[in-house]
């Protein structure tokens, strides 16, 4: 089992917008005149300069908005430990679980004693939250006893200097595989919708050329398509 | 003289995704699926609810980007102050003025003696600029010499819930003119762009029904038109 | 079960801090020179004007770090969500939890049979644990299928403006109890370390006169001794 | 004319605080415990390593209030611009200038006509400020005629994670003069407080051995003591 990941919603023409306010500051323009004075090249070229520098505050200016589904709740605590970013996230409190679900780890999907404790011991707890609520326990609290790796699903928006962070912490080959997956289907959306700003997007290894990780992993990335194709490693 | 601000970018139908949030965190639905489910009167129906009680998270989902021309350095100043926003501005110290202007307040220019005097020093300061840049001064310290009222050009980015606090503090009566005026132009485009999102928007007397300032002007708004014309008192 | 809540360390002298720093605005004094010459009188004058107009920015200079033990994942993910403040919590990807614990609700814990089943199924979880474990299964990913409600510790670092802020939310009676209730311990403890700054600090109905909940409790706080004693509702 | 720099108040123990709470990431302890648990060596070492590998959050837990006397308005536009900060700044509108004076920039001052030219301008701004209020015009609109080299004082807190940000950008050879003087005076005063955590600070040329601008200045800081005697290249 895996998230599902979608982008609703971002800002139009993000590569203009974000090579416009690069060059304002260094400029005697108009800002209101940049916006439609630049053409594709000049866009390309601010943006490409940018990265390599590593000037991002441009970026900032540009902003995506994604709906993640089935994400556990292991993941979406890591998720929103993100504080230059917004969340909207389903609530326990309110929203009773019908028959709740969760993550399965392929650690633990790929050992058939463990995928069978872990099913057994899941619909237990699923029985134990329902049971208790028609005990009388309210919805928030019953919840308490539902695995951390339950089901949730948020709308998460980040600009894309936000996003070039993220993708920075959580492609790494060390990050924890759940979040990474979904980092993974961040960027190949955000490359589809702007892939001049994100490509190239990922570990240092691959955006800065190095690796600062205490104990390297020894396999830099060479590409963003070869981050989008390891991302299940 | 005053500023001019444009509408550069925004995020497409900005209601709909701030609605899409909220109703997710009290909703069973997948996230995937609220964004196409809501029809108009759902959307205006959940903002209007968020907007009474206050519930601004997610606003956050909706991001604006002005382009704005014309304000002082002054002015820039306080605005560069919202933490929770993004900015572009143009550098004083790679692009030379060519002839140095600045804002005049109205209470100067509406005082005839006052005005020459202002004038008069805005010109010795510009001549004094550009002589040290002749002796050799680099351009980003003759800058110093330049009146506090010069030009600057930004690209600003707030998401809707920044620009209610924005212009719950800077369309306050007692607010500084001229941050006040950049305001409400700022005001008047986001509404245009998304009535729904703003409507209203503006200092706690208005938004909220009260107000805390130490001494209160003792003329609340009572509707965002009337803040709008009122901009330039 | 609850969780226990420590002040390790803040800002020394706080309230001469932030009444520095609040009389700076507006003097012409040196900056240098104001911090030493304050007297108490000044200091408290200066803080009951701040609060009571709402003026909260110097209030951030002062900061307050909490060690907090036994608190639940439930609860933790939302404290994560307060984006002005630093948060370090123990990970569950590299330290084994030896005998997996968890939060039971008071709900749960008043009624037997829900008590009784609560117990019961913490017990196989913690079991399941440490067989997927003894399997072969990570940590990180065993941890999958412990409860919600598992308990973890953090060190918790807000401003004086922020813990306003925080205090604001998480007191009121509608919040969610167990939150409330770390909450309730941490303005105890940021009273006792500075009362000026934190008397009175509480949900609106307290610090403003006012609810604005969707539907209110209808029975406003009238002091922060009253919320300290009911944060246990 | 320089910037004067106190430091006015700190976390107490600010080294054993961060190494707590990076301890705790890693360990079965209780939060509560931790902090004194650990000796001066074992402090030490956690910090070693958390500079070497770039793990900076738990510096956030360490906060460190400057006092600013003397500092242009040109820097202090800069400054502000740091968003994970907090500023208390003297203000125009509400403090009258006596005698207003200005930042000489060395380039100017090494220059016998250029400092003669830059002192009369400055004297006539100054006269014609006075002359502005004493027509009627309010100090918020006078101050538009002040130079933007005139002073200001400002109280500013930062966290140690964001000092290392600030120190990174702001202590570059190629960082505007001022602020780099500034920012230099910040680390001398944060180096006698807590040396093991700014030991070392500074431009990536240091802290990380690399240096990513785009016409690199080819003289690379080796030491922190190098950076604090050539703050005033």
């Amino acid at each position: 089992m895996s998230c599902e990941v979608s982008l609703i919603a971002y800002t139009p023409q993000p590569a203009r917008v974000v090579a416009s306010a690069a060059k304002l500051c260094y400029s005697p323009s108009k800002a209101s005149c940049l916006f439609d004075g630049l053409d594709a090249g000049a866009v390309s070229g601010f943006l490409k300069k940018l990265k390599s520098v590593g000037h991002m505050s441009p970026f900032e200016h540009a902003s995506f908005s994604f709906a993640v589904d089935g994400l556990s709740r292991v993941a979406s605590h890591q998720l929103v430990r993100h504080r230059v970013a917004s969340f909207s996230q389903q609530s326990q409190r309110y929203v009773r679980m019908a028959a709740p679900e969760a993550v399965m780890p392929p650690t633990v999907s790929s050992l058939p004693e463990a995928a069978a404790l872990f099913e057994s011991q899941l619909k237990s707890a699923a029985d134990a939250y329902l049971r208790l609520i028609s005990l009388g326990v309210p919805k928030e609290d019953a919840r308490f006893i539902l695995p951390h790796g339950a089901l949730t699903s948020l709308i998460v928006t980040m600009n894309a200097r936000e996003l070039h962070h993220f993708f920075s912490l959580r492609l790494c080959r060390r990050a924890q595989w759940e979040i990474r997956s979904l980092a993974g289907k961040m960027l190949a959306l955000a490359l589809e919708a702007a892939r001049e700003l994100f490509d190239p997007a990922g570990p240092p290894c691959l955006s800065e050329g190095r690796c600062r990780e205490a104990e390297s992993c020894g396999q830099p990335f060479s590409s963003v398509e070869e981050i989008l194709t390891k991302t299940d490693d």
